[in-house]
């Protein structure tokens, strides 16, 4: 589909029909999502693809968002709590391995990691890498459209169960945002017929 | 192009050449970031599109970033400073004449948005409208990517010096992150040849 196109047809989907999304769109969609861009290139956030009702359940429990339970497949991104020192020099390592060349011709770039991310507090990356998250979410929104998924991206759930149920804290990860996956009900999602609100450009844009 | 395809010929451009991006391309590119998702649709960032050699100059002084001064169009995605109920009120009453609905019928949505926004402090709802540039911005990528239209997201810069030069304090934003958009210079951009690194899709995504 023409990319504004996509755009427009995409909604943040509020009710899933029971159809499934074939495993080869799911796979599109997070390749997508693993060429986006990041800061510096190093990727600091993981992407959980589940398609477990059970799992679903649990983790949607007490949240007003039923898609958590009721897409086809539920996406979490999830960002590393900090940067530390073995992770720059892993990243160096893989980007001369990748690159066939040797690691000291990196020594600036390092430094520039180094000086960076290692003086930020573990706060500050962990925001900086959720950030780099939501440049991930906005490529899987587009991927989604772009192949007719119905797609909803949520803030809405509990971090602190998904965290647990996913044994994200033995892997130094934290949840950050969602991204539901599936088909709409056209019958049963009343959003679907709604005019969709965006600001005029006007509004949104200065031109300088 | 094909969005894979689009995404893996993308890379964060160094170098720009002095070919111009046509003003089509460039409104195309900002009507995707309107039409990206924001999270209750609130759309709380702003983005400043300038194409402005002399301003460029004075806002990339002093950064690594030689991309702020020497694109063909800048982008500065700037956020509010907080969300407060005036902002709510107004962007009630927006949907309500957009989708010719009495007010009154999102009384459960305002509510959501009051409690939801309004207990926060200022910096989280403030790194809250931050993350939802960047999902613009995932989207300002792909759709420049899709014109073949080169482009560098840059966190690299001093943001007082943009807020104050754009005079963003005034209209209660404060800039977040750049896009700079322009040509690849092929001749001095080293990077235009070097392989796209990105770790495995194994270590990428967990299935479950």
């Amino acid at each position: 589909m023409e990319l504004l196109e996509a755009l427009k047809w995409r909604y943040a989907t509020k009710k899933f029909s029971n159809k499934k999304v074939a495993n080869e769109k799911i796979h599109e969609i997070l390749e997508a999502i693993n060429l986006s861009a990041s800061s510096t290139g190093m990727q600091t956030y993981r992407v959980f693809a589940i398609e477990n009702r059970k799992l679903q359940k649990e983790l949607g429990e007490g949240s007003f968002n039923t898609q958590i339970a009721e897409s086809s497949h539920l996406l979490v991104f999830a960002a590393f709590e900090t940067v530390n020192k073995e992770m720059i020099d892993k990243y160096i390592q893989f980007i001369a391995d990748e690159r066939s060349m040797p690691v000291q011709n990196l020594a600036d770039f390092k430094t520039a990691l180094v000086d960076g991310l290692l003086n930020r507090t573990d706060e500050e990356n962990f925001i900086w890498s959720a950030k780099q998250a939501y440049i991930g979410l906005g490529t899987g929104l587009i991927a989604a459209a772009n192949l007719q998924v119905d797609a909803c991206p949520m803030e809405g759930f509990n971090t602190e169960r998904f965290d647990k149920l996913l044994g994200l804290k033995e892997k130094k990860l934290k949840s950050v945002v969602l991204l539901a996956l599936g088909y709409r009900d056209e019958e049963n999602d009343q959003f679907t017929k709604l005019k969709k609100v965006r600001i005029s450009m006007d509004e949104f844009v200065t031109s300088i």
